[in-house]
């Protein structure tokens, strides 16, 4: 699991719950009809956005963001090496029987398709194409929490401004007036802490983990496009340090 | 009917409704001049913004949200995958008996331009001007929904600075005030919902579905470019199956 | 005159100056300081903002939102399908004797120089650079009325940062409080409304019409460019057809 | 003087001024405190965000704004089409003693470079590098003065809190808590008039002005290039007009 | 360490300070749950946004921002001619021996590939690449910072809305309003001057400073590949002066 996630929710939970318990109950900040209207509404909202197997898939790529490992660059750079220096060896074609150790889907139907003979444009072409696809949907995933993130503080607002016309129209006990208002604003508080300690920033995880798989599978075809013009594993190797930072780079020459 | 929609609408007004009428009638929340204020000005200014003709379409536009079905992109690929298979056993002409299975008019338009002869440059050309064109008309209906859900609040605003002016204006009675106030905060109240709950849901899913249809013709006329240099059919497969994610990847071969 | 314009300002204007009279006068929110502020804020801003020539060009670029008509796109299309054919004919020294015919001044020059026989890459360099500019000077008449858009609400809170100062400093008299906060709110109203029913609409309307024309010049270059390589008029109809949605192409073929 | 920032600030602030007079003293909107907040703050963060050279450039910068004049497009075009008549004439080594007639040093150094015989290519690229970097350093200005207008406001609230948590923190007497909140107020109001009567507007300008320049620069590169490449003065003509309106066309043949 | 960050914090912060300890204590503006909530807000909200090690990373970065010197572009455009020089006399194998007198790590790798001969295409692509990664990763520290500032004025939000519900709850004693409500307000106040005058200006200069050193490192490229096309050192040194602005340029010609 993402340790990153559970210390933020820790951190960030645990701090704001305990300065909202001092000097009074937790209880006061529990109110279902606020919350039925943040919930029902931004989730409304995003269903008429959206077509609803994307929604769907959204809780997948929740998960994805909470338990998925990365993938190591260098082991893909160590790897591309191999291949490399086993292709100016032996030939292209005596790396069908690495195929079996490629356990990356994209690298190894790289692979396979330079094995298979295909022209270097199209190569590039199918590869470059489905980076793009990948990247659209990626794309997807974190623009559908950012729009959880813009309707949710609206939807507060919503119910804010129920609350307040209530109010206002029954305002006949004053000593009433405290109470409602403070319900009234429960739904705003709601909408603000949703968006900005879940939805908005789980979006931005997405992003910058779409963005490193990205560069990876970038890589990969720079990588897999060398292989294929037989380029000296060296200079294939410096190719591909250009993408990582300096110390991140670990020569096996 | 798209499904998602009706769920959303459902959800989404069901509960923020339901919310309402909890504790006081939802007739405190009827207000003809807030209706007026909000729903005069926002078209008013729409009118202003774009063309007559622009602003009528957006209702065949709305309608295309709940009603239209999608084209599978698998059964385009499929279509794609028949032809050139055809077209290399029997060569490019025999496609003509083809053309009246293709209902999808801009493949059938880029077939029979393949079958015209029409050489690969003009015919890309043809292809990709046509689809900038289907993508700014798109743009053009997903951005009247854009514009109608940033003026409804700052109508909403118009009213609600309306009533309280009014209200400061004669607030000699203060057992009034109250219900003025409540008054004056629904039109803010109609601009907010009708902003988050249809107009900018309405104009994210024309986007969604806009990049859907925009994607599934690249591929088509990637597919029709491979069709005119004589690919192999499995070539052409693997070209198309890069637009789509591998779980949607069904190979005939 | 242009129809939408013309039902939007009756519309928005309508409706929301009806709301504002219901049940008090139109007198309360009339206010000289506030419009002072308000428009003196915003046109001082904007002449900062801009050179002294674009803010005076700003008016005729207003009379042409609601005055000018707009090229028939199918007209332009059958005139160059024509001139193509002429061209093909009798050759491209015969368009001299058209070019009476001509009014369109971009298309009479991307002619002109087609018969005076410059080559297609500076022909194409020239009209593709002139198009550049017309956008530029297109967009500046947007910018400079969103501009006025963006600075109108924040002269109205100016305007009621002033009156509340004011109201604040001396309210030893409460009943006069309401008024006066009326009166402060009543900049805001105005710097809302004028941005909202004015500016930004009108400054959408430019752009739209900017793009219309924009891609009739675009289409026309087209056309030039293929007259001149002596295209087929067939195969130029169908390459400036790709320009419009299929709902208006009209071949005459 | 650039005449029309002077009419834009004595339009604004003379309106907005005379208002704040009327029915009260100027007075009440002077606070040493609140100017602190407001200017302490915003130069604060900007020291912060920029190095020390950029922000004392932006003196130099302002002064800019209100003193240089334009150079006018049409005498630029007329002195290329004089250089390119000369060079055909006499060749392009005659330019040498037409040097001293150059003043603008961008038009002279690319004058110069063709006479030194440099490649077109390398000729392009030096130019158009120089031309890059000079946008980058007026964006900086303009970017200089963006950041200022988004800080002021910022701090106008920054000052406001600080006021409004004072005047809260010692509310036994309700007499004082009016002018108090207006204190409060006035650094709110400090900011948001500095942000759009000074800050944004200036950076509007500037914007402007770069992009003039910037249009009469990639103009002089087109002439040079076209001078270099022996081009017909009257084609080289025609390819300048193309970036600017019709109307400010004159034709010297 | 960087004159202007120290200028800028003194400057703000000393001018916030006295400012808020103007007629009042500075206890009033120390309040223990709301830095919690901002701080414990903001943190885990950027936990849950980025990766754990680009969170830590920061600290090295916003060292940087204050400690590191920036890179004379003079010197290296020295270098670069100096460089060129011998190259053209001796060969390019005698750059070897200047070799251990160019620190700038990027310098050196491009130095050596052009003495060991790698071909200019791969060259510049490998140059290029890492560029454009160096960007990515220098673009990561700027934007977790913009996060931060607009996480923390969220967060102060939350804070005064908890503030807020709490003291409405509790409304029996009126004396105790104003003083719970300054608390209130004093979260608000902490999220946007941590915003304002650290994190946002911060991001700032961290994109300045991005920026300078990439133009640096691009006119290296420049240079590099100018060397290895054997151009002339003056060419060189006017290709690489085009990088600055001309009161930069010193020739050594």
């Amino acid at each position: 699991m993402d340790i990153s996630t559970i210390l933020g929710i820790t951190f960030g939970f645990g701090l704001v719950i305990s300065a909202m318990s001092m000097g009074g109950g937790l209880a006061w900040f529990i109110n279902a009809p606020s919350a039925m209207i943040v919930m029902g509404g931004t989730f409304g909202a995003v269903l008429i956005n959206y077509p609803l197997s994307d929604v769907l898939g959204v809780v997948g790529v929740a998960r994805k963001v909470v338990f998925q490992k990365e993938q190591k660059v260098e082991k893909v750079i160590g790897q591309l090496v191999d291949i490399s220096k086993l292709s100016r060896r032996e030939g292209i074609l005596s790396l069908e029987k690495e195929m079996k150790h490629i356990h990356d889907p994209f690298l190894a139907k790289g692979i396979m398709m330079v094995i298979d003979g295909i022209d270097p444009a199209t190569l590039s072409k199918i590869l470059y194409t489905e980076l793009e696809y990948i990247e659209e949907r990626h794309k997807l995933g974190a623009e559908i929490f950012t729009t959880m993130g813009n309707f949710a503080p609206a939807m507060g607002m919503v119910g804010t401004l129920i609350g307040l016309v209530k109010m206002l129209m029954m305002m006949e006990d004053p000593s009433a007036i405290g109470p409602a208002m403070a319900v009234a604003l429960i739904t705003t508080f709601y909408g603000v802490i949703l968006a900005n300690l879940i939805f908005l920033p789980v979006a931005g995880k997405l992003k910058t983990r779409s963005g490193r798989e990205l560069m990876v599978k970038e890589l990969a075809i720079n990588g897999i496009m060398s292989i294929q013009s037989g380029d000296n594993p060296r200079v294939l190797e410096q190719k591909l340090h250009s993408f990582i930072s300096p110390g991140e780079r670990k020569s096996i020459f």
